[in-house]
Protein backbone atom coordinates (compact mmCIF):
# COMPACT_ATOMS: atom_id res chain seq x y z
CA UNK A 1 0.00 0.00 0.00
CA UNK A 2 1.57 3.28 -1.07
CA UNK A 3 0.36 6.25 0.24
CA UNK A 4 2.18 9.48 -0.46
CA UNK A 5 0.23 12.77 0.55
CA UNK A 6 3.58 15.12 -0.16
CA UNK A 7 2.77 16.05 -3.43
CA UNK A 8 -1.01 16.53 -3.22
CA UNK A 9 -1.83 20.19 -4.27
CA UNK A 10 -5.58 19.61 -4.78
CA UNK A 11 -8.12 17.74 -2.91
CA UNK A 12 -11.74 16.76 -4.44
CA UNK A 13 -14.78 16.01 -2.31
CA UNK A 14 -17.46 14.14 -3.04
CA UNK A 15 -21.08 16.04 -2.22
CA UNK A 16 -23.68 13.10 -1.48
CA UNK A 17 -22.83 11.22 1.85
CA UNK A 18 -19.35 12.84 2.01
CA UNK A 19 -20.61 16.88 2.80
CA UNK A 20 -23.80 15.88 3.41
CA UNK A 21 -26.66 13.24 3.88
CA UNK A 22 -28.43 11.62 0.85
CA UNK A 23 -28.67 7.78 0.82
CA UNK A 24 -30.78 8.24 4.36
CA UNK A 25 -33.70 10.28 2.26
CA UNK A 26 -33.33 7.66 -0.72
CA UNK A 27 -33.88 4.54 2.05
CA UNK A 28 -36.69 6.79 3.51
CA UNK A 29 -38.08 6.96 0.14
CA UNK A 30 -37.81 3.58 -0.77
CA UNK A 31 -39.89 2.30 2.57
CA UNK A 32 -42.57 4.91 2.11
CA UNK A 33 -43.14 3.42 -1.65
CA UNK A 34 -43.07 -0.11 -0.21
CA UNK A 35 -45.79 0.73 2.07
CA UNK A 36 -47.80 2.36 -0.58
CA UNK A 37 -47.88 -0.51 -2.54
CA UNK A 38 -47.95 -3.12 0.19
CA UNK A 39 -51.44 -4.98 -0.63
CA UNK A 40 -49.33 -5.81 -4.00
CA UNK A 41 -46.12 -7.07 -2.63
CA UNK A 42 -44.22 -7.78 0.30
CA UNK A 43 -41.50 -5.09 1.38
CA UNK A 44 -38.62 -7.25 0.79
CA UNK A 45 -39.47 -8.08 -3.04
CA UNK A 46 -40.75 -4.51 -3.67
CA UNK A 47 -37.40 -3.16 -2.73
CA UNK A 48 -35.45 -6.31 -4.59
CA UNK A 49 -37.82 -5.13 -8.25
CA UNK A 50 -37.38 -1.36 -7.34
CA UNK A 51 -33.66 -1.70 -7.31
CA UNK A 52 -34.03 -3.80 -10.88
CA UNK A 53 -36.15 -1.06 -12.15
CA UNK A 54 -33.42 1.52 -11.15
CA UNK A 55 -30.47 -0.15 -13.06
CA UNK A 56 -32.75 -1.08 -15.85
CA UNK A 57 -33.54 2.76 -16.50
CA UNK A 58 -30.42 3.95 -14.92
CA UNK A 59 -28.68 4.15 -19.17
CA UNK A 60 -31.50 6.13 -19.90
CA UNK A 61 -32.15 8.30 -17.44
CA UNK A 62 -28.86 8.64 -14.93
CA UNK A 63 -28.28 9.22 -11.41
CA UNK A 64 -30.41 11.57 -9.35
CA UNK A 65 -34.11 12.03 -8.02
CA UNK A 66 -36.05 12.73 -11.53
CA UNK A 67 -35.08 9.45 -12.75
CA UNK A 68 -35.75 7.22 -9.16
CA UNK A 69 -39.28 9.21 -9.14
CA UNK A 70 -40.25 7.86 -12.91
CA UNK A 71 -38.48 4.14 -12.00
CA UNK A 72 -40.98 4.23 -8.69
CA UNK A 73 -44.23 5.30 -10.81
CA UNK A 74 -43.07 2.74 -13.25
CA UNK A 75 -42.56 0.40 -10.62
CA UNK A 76 -46.05 0.61 -9.30
CA UNK A 77 -47.64 -0.11 -12.64
CA UNK A 78 -46.02 -3.00 -13.16
CA UNK A 79 -45.99 -4.29 -9.32
CA UNK A 80 -49.97 -3.96 -9.29
CA UNK A 81 -50.49 -4.65 -12.77
CA UNK A 82 -52.45 -1.59 -13.28
CA UNK A 83 -54.21 -1.92 -10.76
CA UNK A 84 -52.49 0.97 -8.49
CA UNK A 85 -54.68 4.18 -7.90
CA UNK A 86 -54.02 7.69 -8.90
CA UNK A 87 -53.39 8.50 -5.03
CA UNK A 88 -51.14 6.20 -5.11
CA UNK A 89 -49.12 7.85 -7.95
CA UNK A 90 -49.54 11.05 -6.89
CA UNK A 91 -48.19 10.19 -3.68
CA UNK A 92 -45.14 8.89 -5.48
CA UNK A 93 -44.48 12.38 -7.13
CA UNK A 94 -45.09 14.10 -3.98
CA UNK A 95 -42.41 11.83 -2.59
CA UNK A 96 -39.98 12.85 -5.00
CA UNK A 97 -40.68 16.54 -4.34
CA UNK A 98 -40.23 16.27 -0.80
CA UNK A 99 -36.93 14.81 -1.46
CA UNK A 100 -35.99 17.65 -4.05
CA UNK A 101 -36.67 20.61 -1.09
CA UNK A 102 -35.48 18.29 1.41
CA UNK A 103 -32.76 20.88 3.50
CA UNK A 104 -29.13 20.09 3.65
CA UNK A 105 -27.88 18.22 6.76
CA UNK A 106 -24.40 18.70 6.86
CA UNK A 107 -21.91 15.46 8.43
CA UNK A 108 -20.20 16.26 11.70
CA UNK A 109 -17.18 18.03 11.11
CA UNK A 110 -17.66 19.12 7.61
CA UNK A 111 -16.92 22.95 7.73
CA UNK A 112 -14.40 22.76 10.08
CA UNK A 113 -12.48 20.44 7.67
CA UNK A 114 -13.39 22.04 4.99
CA UNK A 115 -11.94 25.44 7.20
CA UNK A 116 -8.51 23.75 7.78
CA UNK A 117 -7.85 22.39 4.01
CA UNK A 118 -8.83 25.23 2.34
CA UNK A 119 -6.26 27.38 3.66
CA UNK A 120 -2.95 24.69 2.28
CA UNK A 121 -4.92 23.29 -0.79
CA UNK A 122 -7.06 23.98 -3.42
CA UNK A 123 -10.54 22.23 -3.14
CA UNK A 124 -12.92 21.62 -5.67
CA UNK A 125 -16.18 19.30 -5.58
CA UNK A 126 -17.09 16.12 -7.86
CA UNK A 127 -20.26 14.81 -7.54
CA UNK A 128 -22.63 13.00 -9.84
CA UNK A 129 -25.79 13.42 -10.53
CA UNK A 130 -28.79 15.81 -11.11
CA UNK A 131 -27.05 19.22 -12.18
CA UNK A 132 -29.75 21.71 -10.55
CA UNK A 133 -30.23 19.33 -7.70
CA UNK A 134 -26.73 19.50 -6.72
CA UNK A 135 -26.19 22.64 -7.57
CA UNK A 136 -29.18 23.51 -5.09
CA UNK A 137 -28.27 21.53 -2.40
CA UNK A 138 -24.63 22.97 -2.73
CA UNK A 139 -25.93 26.58 -2.12
CA UNK A 140 -28.24 25.14 0.64
CA UNK A 141 -25.21 23.96 2.24
CA UNK A 142 -23.42 27.24 2.85
CA UNK A 143 -19.92 25.55 1.73
CA UNK A 144 -19.79 26.92 -2.26
CA UNK A 145 -16.96 29.81 -0.62
CA UNK A 146 -14.45 27.14 0.07
CA UNK A 147 -14.35 25.51 -3.65
CA UNK A 148 -12.10 26.52 -6.60
CA UNK A 149 -13.89 24.47 -8.45
CA UNK A 150 -18.13 22.52 -8.86
CA UNK A 151 -18.04 19.99 -10.80
CA UNK A 152 -21.13 17.72 -11.65
CA UNK A 153 -20.14 15.13 -13.65
CA UNK A 154 -23.30 11.80 -15.47
CA UNK A 155 -21.05 9.23 -13.84
CA UNK A 156 -17.47 8.88 -12.02
CA UNK A 157 -15.48 6.62 -14.21
CA UNK A 158 -11.76 6.42 -15.17
CA UNK A 159 -12.67 8.39 -17.98
CA UNK A 160 -14.68 11.01 -16.43
CA UNK A 161 -11.69 11.98 -13.75
CA UNK A 162 -8.80 11.93 -16.02
CA UNK A 163 -10.81 14.09 -18.51
CA UNK A 164 -11.73 16.28 -15.53
CA UNK A 165 -8.05 16.43 -14.11
CA UNK A 166 -7.09 17.33 -17.42
CA UNK A 167 -9.41 19.96 -18.03
CA UNK A 168 -7.90 21.33 -14.94
CA UNK A 169 -4.67 20.91 -15.45
CA UNK A 170 -4.09 18.65 -12.78
CA UNK A 171 -1.58 15.87 -12.25
CA UNK A 172 -3.03 13.20 -10.99
CA UNK A 173 -0.04 12.72 -8.48
CA UNK A 174 -0.81 16.40 -7.21
CA UNK A 175 -4.63 15.06 -6.69
CA UNK A 176 -6.37 13.52 -3.68
CA UNK A 177 -10.09 12.82 -4.02
CA UNK A 178 -12.22 12.12 -0.82
CA UNK A 179 -15.70 10.63 -0.63
CA UNK A 180 -17.89 7.69 0.30
CA UNK A 181 -18.35 5.14 -2.36
CA UNK A 182 -15.48 2.67 -3.12
CA UNK A 183 -16.82 2.25 -6.34
CA UNK A 184 -17.08 5.88 -7.53
CA UNK A 185 -15.09 8.25 -5.40
CA UNK A 186 -11.82 5.33 -5.02
CA UNK A 187 -10.98 2.95 -7.12
CA UNK A 188 -11.36 4.76 -10.04
CA UNK A 189 -8.50 7.50 -8.78
CA UNK A 190 -6.38 4.87 -7.35
CA UNK A 191 -6.53 3.24 -11.09
CA UNK A 192 -5.50 6.22 -12.88
CA UNK A 193 -2.70 6.79 -10.01
CA UNK A 194 -3.97 9.48 -7.72
CA UNK A 195 -4.48 8.89 -4.27
CA UNK A 196 -7.96 8.51 -2.51
CA UNK A 197 -9.48 8.72 1.39
CA UNK A 198 -12.75 7.02 2.14
CA UNK A 199 -15.08 8.10 4.76
CA UNK A 200 -17.82 5.36 4.74
CA UNK A 201 -21.16 6.39 5.27
CA UNK A 202 -23.30 4.11 7.42
CA UNK A 203 -25.62 3.44 4.32
CA UNK A 204 -24.32 2.53 1.15
CA UNK A 205 -26.65 2.17 -1.81
CA UNK A 206 -26.71 -1.23 -3.52
CA UNK A 207 -25.42 -0.25 -6.85
CA UNK A 208 -22.35 1.27 -5.16
CA UNK A 209 -21.13 -1.62 -3.36
CA UNK A 210 -17.69 -3.46 -4.78
CA UNK A 211 -16.78 -6.54 -3.62
CA UNK A 212 -13.60 -7.15 -1.04
CA UNK A 213 -11.97 -8.82 -4.12
CA UNK A 214 -12.25 -5.19 -5.88
CA UNK A 215 -10.96 -3.31 -3.62
CA UNK A 216 -8.64 -5.90 -2.22
CA UNK A 217 -4.61 -4.23 -1.74
CA UNK A 218 -5.48 -0.88 -3.15
CA UNK A 219 -3.63 1.71 -2.44
CA UNK A 220 -6.18 4.46 -0.17
CA UNK A 221 -7.07 4.89 3.32
CA UNK A 222 -9.87 4.65 5.10
CA UNK A 223 -10.69 7.78 7.85
CA UNK A 224 -13.66 7.11 10.56
CA UNK A 225 -14.95 10.84 9.90
CA UNK A 226 -14.27 13.42 7.29
CA UNK A 227 -12.57 15.29 10.40
CA UNK A 228 -9.65 12.74 10.21
CA UNK A 229 -8.45 13.62 7.07
CA UNK A 230 -6.50 16.60 8.85
CA UNK A 231 -4.80 14.35 10.68
CA UNK A 232 -3.38 12.51 7.55
CA UNK A 233 -2.37 15.37 5.52
CA UNK B 1 -25.84 48.40 -32.94
CA UNK B 2 -22.39 48.33 -32.44
CA UNK B 3 -20.87 44.57 -34.22
CA UNK B 4 -17.74 43.73 -34.16
CA UNK B 5 -15.88 40.15 -34.53
CA UNK B 6 -12.79 41.41 -34.99
CA UNK B 7 -11.32 40.34 -31.53
CA UNK B 8 -13.10 36.79 -31.59
CA UNK B 9 -11.50 34.29 -30.39
CA UNK B 10 -13.79 31.71 -29.05
CA UNK B 11 -16.93 31.19 -30.44
CA UNK B 12 -19.99 28.88 -27.73
CA UNK B 13 -22.99 27.21 -29.81
CA UNK B 14 -25.77 25.93 -28.05
CA UNK B 15 -27.09 22.55 -28.96
CA UNK B 16 -30.60 22.25 -28.47
CA UNK B 17 -32.26 23.55 -31.73
CA UNK B 18 -29.14 25.17 -33.06
CA UNK B 19 -26.90 22.46 -33.71
CA UNK B 20 -29.80 19.38 -33.96
CA UNK B 21 -33.39 18.77 -33.79
CA UNK B 22 -35.11 19.36 -30.29
CA UNK B 23 -38.24 21.33 -29.82
CA UNK B 24 -39.69 19.70 -32.59
CA UNK B 25 -39.98 16.52 -30.34
CA UNK B 26 -41.44 17.95 -27.55
CA UNK B 27 -43.76 19.48 -29.60
CA UNK B 28 -44.85 16.50 -30.85
CA UNK B 29 -44.56 14.81 -27.37
CA UNK B 30 -47.65 17.62 -26.42
CA UNK B 31 -49.81 16.52 -29.19
CA UNK B 32 -49.55 12.48 -27.85
CA UNK B 33 -50.13 14.11 -24.54
CA UNK B 34 -53.25 16.17 -25.93
CA UNK B 35 -54.54 12.95 -27.76
CA UNK B 36 -54.36 10.64 -24.16
CA UNK B 37 -56.60 12.90 -22.38
CA UNK B 38 -58.63 14.23 -25.21
CA UNK B 39 -61.47 12.39 -23.34
CA UNK B 40 -61.01 15.27 -20.69
CA UNK B 41 -59.95 19.03 -22.07
CA UNK B 42 -59.45 20.67 -25.58
CA UNK B 43 -55.97 20.08 -27.04
CA UNK B 44 -55.63 23.68 -26.37
CA UNK B 45 -56.40 23.79 -22.43
CA UNK B 46 -54.51 20.68 -22.37
CA UNK B 47 -51.68 22.56 -23.69
CA UNK B 48 -51.66 25.51 -21.64
CA UNK B 49 -52.11 23.54 -18.61
CA UNK B 50 -49.41 21.59 -19.43
CA UNK B 51 -47.30 25.01 -20.02
CA UNK B 52 -48.48 26.15 -16.84
CA UNK B 53 -47.34 23.01 -14.96
CA UNK B 54 -43.89 22.92 -16.62
CA UNK B 55 -43.36 26.29 -15.31
CA UNK B 56 -45.21 25.74 -11.65
CA UNK B 57 -42.15 23.05 -11.71
CA UNK B 58 -39.17 24.45 -13.27
CA UNK B 59 -37.52 25.59 -9.96
CA UNK B 60 -37.38 21.88 -8.77
CA UNK B 61 -37.23 19.88 -11.98
CA UNK B 62 -35.44 22.20 -14.12
CA UNK B 63 -35.15 21.42 -17.86
CA UNK B 64 -35.08 18.67 -19.67
CA UNK B 65 -36.75 15.35 -20.41
CA UNK B 66 -37.23 13.89 -17.01
CA UNK B 67 -38.84 17.15 -15.69
CA UNK B 68 -41.19 17.20 -18.50
CA UNK B 69 -42.78 13.88 -17.72
CA UNK B 70 -43.03 14.18 -14.29
CA UNK B 71 -45.51 17.12 -15.27
CA UNK B 72 -47.44 15.69 -17.69
CA UNK B 73 -48.18 12.47 -15.22
CA UNK B 74 -48.81 15.21 -12.77
CA UNK B 75 -50.96 17.09 -15.10
CA UNK B 76 -53.01 13.56 -16.25
CA UNK B 77 -53.56 13.38 -12.65
CA UNK B 78 -54.82 16.50 -12.25
CA UNK B 79 -56.77 17.33 -15.32
CA UNK B 80 -59.00 13.72 -15.04
CA UNK B 81 -59.47 14.50 -11.25
CA UNK B 82 -57.63 11.70 -10.64
CA UNK B 83 -59.73 9.27 -13.29
CA UNK B 84 -56.81 8.45 -15.63
CA UNK B 85 -56.03 5.00 -16.32
CA UNK B 86 -52.90 3.56 -15.71
CA UNK B 87 -52.58 2.51 -19.75
CA UNK B 88 -52.09 6.15 -20.00
CA UNK B 89 -49.78 6.95 -17.16
CA UNK B 90 -47.73 4.04 -18.95
CA UNK B 91 -47.87 5.73 -22.25
CA UNK B 92 -46.78 8.58 -20.72
CA UNK B 93 -43.89 7.26 -19.26
CA UNK B 94 -43.27 5.64 -23.31
CA UNK B 95 -43.40 9.11 -24.09
CA UNK B 96 -40.54 10.08 -22.23
CA UNK B 97 -38.44 6.90 -22.73
CA UNK B 98 -39.22 7.71 -26.56
CA UNK B 99 -37.89 11.15 -26.55
CA UNK B 100 -34.94 10.04 -24.63
CA UNK B 101 -34.03 7.16 -27.23
CA UNK B 102 -34.49 10.01 -30.47
CA UNK B 103 -31.78 9.71 -32.92
CA UNK B 104 -29.82 13.04 -33.06
CA UNK B 105 -31.04 15.01 -36.10
CA UNK B 106 -28.82 18.01 -37.00
CA UNK B 107 -29.54 21.05 -38.55
CA UNK B 108 -28.46 22.04 -42.15
CA UNK B 109 -24.89 23.16 -42.33
CA UNK B 110 -23.60 22.00 -38.97
CA UNK B 111 -20.81 20.47 -40.19
CA UNK B 112 -19.64 22.13 -42.38
CA UNK B 113 -20.03 25.59 -40.35
CA UNK B 114 -18.11 23.39 -37.49
CA UNK B 115 -15.14 22.46 -39.80
CA UNK B 116 -14.52 25.98 -41.32
CA UNK B 117 -14.80 27.78 -38.02
CA UNK B 118 -12.90 25.16 -36.22
CA UNK B 119 -9.63 26.44 -38.10
CA UNK B 120 -9.75 29.52 -37.01
CA UNK B 121 -11.06 29.81 -33.65
CA UNK B 122 -11.71 27.41 -30.34
CA UNK B 123 -15.40 26.53 -30.13
CA UNK B 124 -16.91 25.40 -27.10
CA UNK B 125 -20.72 24.11 -26.47
CA UNK B 126 -22.83 25.45 -24.06
CA UNK B 127 -26.16 23.81 -23.56
CA UNK B 128 -28.43 23.56 -20.97
CA UNK B 129 -30.77 20.65 -19.43
CA UNK B 130 -30.35 17.39 -17.86
CA UNK B 131 -26.17 16.50 -18.09
CA UNK B 132 -26.77 12.60 -19.26
CA UNK B 133 -28.86 13.57 -21.95
CA UNK B 134 -27.20 16.25 -23.32
CA UNK B 135 -23.92 14.06 -23.60
CA UNK B 136 -25.56 11.73 -24.93
CA UNK B 137 -26.75 13.64 -27.91
CA UNK B 138 -23.69 15.20 -28.37
CA UNK B 139 -21.52 11.65 -28.42
CA UNK B 140 -24.87 10.44 -30.61
CA UNK B 141 -24.22 13.69 -32.98
CA UNK B 142 -20.45 12.62 -33.74
CA UNK B 143 -19.46 16.55 -33.45
CA UNK B 144 -17.56 15.91 -30.14
CA UNK B 145 -14.40 16.41 -31.72
CA UNK B 146 -15.05 20.22 -33.20
CA UNK B 147 -15.38 21.21 -29.58
CA UNK B 148 -12.89 21.99 -26.93
CA UNK B 149 -15.05 22.24 -23.70
CA UNK B 150 -18.71 21.00 -23.23
CA UNK B 151 -20.57 23.08 -20.57
CA UNK B 152 -24.14 21.86 -19.66
CA UNK B 153 -25.38 24.58 -17.58
CA UNK B 154 -28.53 24.15 -15.07
CA UNK B 155 -29.51 27.76 -16.48
CA UNK B 156 -28.19 30.15 -19.12
CA UNK B 157 -28.65 33.72 -17.39
CA UNK B 158 -26.00 36.31 -17.67
CA UNK B 159 -24.50 35.38 -14.39
CA UNK B 160 -24.00 31.65 -15.55
CA UNK B 161 -22.30 32.80 -18.54
CA UNK B 162 -19.60 35.12 -16.98
CA UNK B 163 -18.58 32.39 -14.76
CA UNK B 164 -18.10 29.60 -17.92
CA UNK B 165 -15.82 32.74 -19.28
CA UNK B 166 -14.33 33.61 -16.06
CA UNK B 167 -13.97 29.73 -15.62
CA UNK B 168 -12.27 29.49 -18.89
CA UNK B 169 -10.27 32.41 -18.97
CA UNK B 170 -12.02 33.82 -21.84
CA UNK B 171 -12.46 37.82 -21.86
CA UNK B 172 -16.26 38.68 -23.37
CA UNK B 173 -14.90 40.80 -25.60
CA UNK B 174 -13.25 37.26 -27.14
CA UNK B 175 -16.64 35.59 -27.40
CA UNK B 176 -19.35 35.02 -29.41
CA UNK B 177 -22.30 32.89 -28.50
CA UNK B 178 -24.43 31.17 -31.46
CA UNK B 179 -28.11 30.27 -30.65
CA UNK B 180 -31.66 29.93 -31.63
CA UNK B 181 -32.85 31.37 -27.95
CA UNK B 182 -33.04 35.40 -27.57
CA UNK B 183 -33.57 34.88 -24.21
CA UNK B 184 -31.14 32.28 -23.29
CA UNK B 185 -28.14 32.25 -25.69
CA UNK B 186 -28.21 36.10 -27.49
CA UNK B 187 -29.67 38.65 -24.70
CA UNK B 188 -27.37 37.40 -21.50
CA UNK B 189 -24.28 37.70 -24.00
CA UNK B 190 -25.32 41.45 -24.87
CA UNK B 191 -25.62 42.25 -21.71
CA UNK B 192 -22.34 41.39 -20.40
CA UNK B 193 -20.72 42.81 -23.30
CA UNK B 194 -20.09 39.48 -25.32
CA UNK B 195 -21.12 39.49 -28.68
CA UNK B 196 -24.11 36.69 -30.39
CA UNK B 197 -25.40 35.70 -33.49
CA UNK B 198 -29.18 34.66 -33.64
CA UNK B 199 -30.11 31.84 -35.25
CA UNK B 200 -33.97 31.13 -35.42
CA UNK B 201 -35.55 27.92 -35.05
CA UNK B 202 -38.88 27.39 -36.70
CA UNK B 203 -40.41 26.35 -33.54
CA UNK B 204 -39.47 28.39 -30.03
CA UNK B 205 -40.87 26.76 -26.60
CA UNK B 206 -43.06 29.56 -25.37
CA UNK B 207 -40.91 29.97 -21.77
CA UNK B 208 -38.12 30.71 -24.56
CA UNK B 209 -39.86 33.80 -26.19
CA UNK B 210 -39.40 37.25 -25.55
CA UNK B 211 -40.75 40.34 -26.35
CA UNK B 212 -39.47 42.93 -29.44
CA UNK B 213 -39.27 45.27 -26.54
CA UNK B 214 -36.82 43.54 -24.73
CA UNK B 215 -35.01 42.64 -27.54
CA UNK B 216 -35.32 45.66 -29.49
CA UNK B 217 -31.99 47.84 -30.41
CA UNK B 218 -29.66 44.90 -28.63
CA UNK B 219 -26.34 44.52 -30.66
CA UNK B 220 -26.56 41.03 -32.04
CA UNK B 221 -26.65 39.87 -35.82
CA UNK B 222 -29.17 37.51 -37.18
CA UNK B 223 -28.58 34.81 -40.13
CA UNK B 224 -31.09 32.72 -41.71
CA UNK B 225 -29.07 29.22 -40.76
CA UNK B 226 -26.00 28.42 -39.28
CA UNK B 227 -23.66 28.10 -42.32
CA UNK B 228 -24.26 31.81 -43.18
CA UNK B 229 -21.98 32.60 -40.16
CA UNK B 230 -19.32 32.07 -42.45
CA UNK B 231 -20.24 34.96 -43.80
CA UNK B 232 -20.18 37.45 -41.01
CA UNK B 233 -16.62 36.10 -39.44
Amino acid sequence: MEVNYSNIKVIGFDADDTLWVNETYFRDAEMEFAKLLSQYETVNKIDQELFKMEMKNLPLYGYGVKGFVLSMVEMALELSNNDVSNATIDAILKIGKDMLNKPVELLEGVEETLVELSKNYRLILVTKGDLLDQERKLEKSGLTKYFHHIEVLSDKQEANYSKLLNHLDIKPSEFLMVGNSLKSDILPLVNIKAQAIHVPFHTTWQHETVSSKEANGKGYKTVESLIHILEEL
